[in-house]
């Protein structure tokens, strides 16, 4: 790319996200400089999107700007923290002014609503990935991680996984659904991911564990469980599936996406069985949108029980539509 | 690539670069988790290496790994600061475990030598891509930038820039070099740079203004001028050119790669004219290698001049080599 092709991206970079007083120095040197509040720990995470991998060729660049953020986001979430600033990596075959309106458009919309500062960034010419560095504080000591979880603790996972698998197969015309309604809601879950930052905050001292849930449900209930040291049990009767879900793909589907699909972005946490009714007063589950799925168990793995046994997910292809 | 690549690549930087005291929680959950020192700033940047932009197809691993921590050590160094915790986003068209192996070498072995601490990673499949994202701290206000400099300010410059590019050149066998001494000399300047950490760190309180010679000295010294709101004037005859690189291409070709060749990471920076005979006496130039090369001053833009006049470099192209 020509330099002012170069100069043309850091225009829209430049204000993009909240404005922070404790950040000394943004976008323009060759480092941000920030006032990091004393008595927290520092949280950092970086999280790639890369065209073809992550999102369809030709996604809307509203949508690739959102969730570069957003699954970045659902990392602070999954940690208690706060999040605060964000440096962006983007790689682009070429300046095309249009998509870098939307793209930074969708980033700055959802960089405003969590407060979060874009401090920094590079571009560079080449194959379309948008690599973020998130930070974010958490109150010293109280951070939130896969491994403090013990055999007997429920799980909870919040919102309703599979909607977002569903939706990246209605981007990419391998899934048809009749309702338009539910089809565009599924595509929205896809395309702008909410992350469960203020669930994740709220979990501090009431969960045991917590991971986000991005690679799929089952794999990483199985994630959680292998770092406290357990293994997990998911209730098949129990996994909270939406209605879009099931009038697109039937019940027997949506039961599936919610355990294997992607890009769900919500937070899978377990809570000592002594302190569920704690959670359960201080975030009543209507309101803070998220059920009760299974438990953690002394033998390792991460199984599905329905009735009573165990479901083999093992001959599961990874195309859900194919 | 399937799970269990995922898991390989894992592996290696699982326990790559320094281990600090103050990393809380490292690589293997959603996020890590650093104790920010107080009274400190911190300082972030990200950087990131495409194959076939910034580095040849086919460029050594131990390179590539080296050059992705490299580039962002020196905007550490721009600023002044420490260098501390890493976060690396990796994206590989395949798992080859020996080409990972290779990598995860030059990346640590450099982290190790600045004390850095590779805090976390995130690895995709897609077009091979390395950002890094580095955190150091600075004591608060303390920090170097491009902005400080002001008209009479006296320029200098570490190192002998040029010889990346010509190193580059021998890379791509676009430059044939006699000397076989002089050509492996030439390619380490671009595969294996060396951030100027420990200079940074000692330029505070001396240096009015600095910044990295990452995209050619003489554009370089236009942007921290244009930061300083003055301009920049260079001295052809002052320009550090190696010995290596004048045996490699001449004096005329050697003096042109060291004002528009890139890849040098070295630093430029100001010093106000009452303050070059304490910089002289604290960092002595023969020990901390840096030359004086030319002046800060009112008259926007960035210019060269040799005996007096002003040579034009607008008619040069991109490559040095055709």
């Amino acid at each position: 790319m020509p330099l002012g092709e170069f100069e043309l991206i850091d225009r829209f970079f430049r204000s993009c996200g909240a404005a922070r007083g404790d950040v000394r120095l943004s976008v323009g040197d060759d480092a941000a400089l920030i006032d990091c509040p004393a008595g927290r720990d520092l949280v950092a995470a970086i999280d790639t999107l890369v065209e073809g991998v992550h999102f369809p060729a030709g996604s809307p660049a509203a949508s690739i700007g959102h969730r570069a953020l957003a699954v970045n986001l659902s990392d602070m979430a999954a940690m208690g923290a706060e999040p605060a600033w964000a440096l962006l990596a983007l790689t682009l075959p070429r300046a095309d002014e249009c998509w870098l309106a939307e793209f930074s458009r969708g980033l700055d919309a959802l960089a405003r609503s969590f407060g979060v500062a874009i401090v920094g960034g590079d571009t560079t010419s080449g194959p379309l990935t948008a690599s973020l560095q998130i930070l974010g504080t958490v109150e010293r000591g109280t951070a939130l991680t896969r491994a403090g979880g013990s055999a007997g603790d429920v799980l909870f996972v919040s919102g309703t996984p599979g909607d977002a698998a569903a939706g990246l197969g209605i981007e990419q015309a391998r899934l048809s659904v009749a309702d338009a309604e539910a089809a565009r809601e599924l595509a929205e879950r896809f395309l702008f991911p909410a992350p469960r930052v203020a669930l994740g905050r709220r979990l501090r001292g009431l969960a045991s564990a917590c991971i986000d849930v991005s690679d799929g449900l089952l794999g990483d209930a199985g994630k959680l469980a292998r770092a406290s040291g357990c293994g997990a049990e998911l209730h098949y009767d129990q996994l909270p599936v939406s209605r879009a879900l099931t009038l697109a793909v039937g019940d027997e589907r949506a039961r599936e996406l919610a355990l294997t699909g992607g890009d769900d972005y919500e937070l899978l946490f377990s809570v000592p069985a002594g302190r569920v009714d704690a959670l359960l007063a201080a975030l009543p589950p209507e309101e803070w949108r998220y059920a009760r799925i299974g438990v953690l168990r002394s033998e390792p793995g991460a199984v599905v029980v329905r009735g009573g046994s165990v479901i083999d997910f093992s001959h599961r292809g990874f195309d859900h539509f194919h």
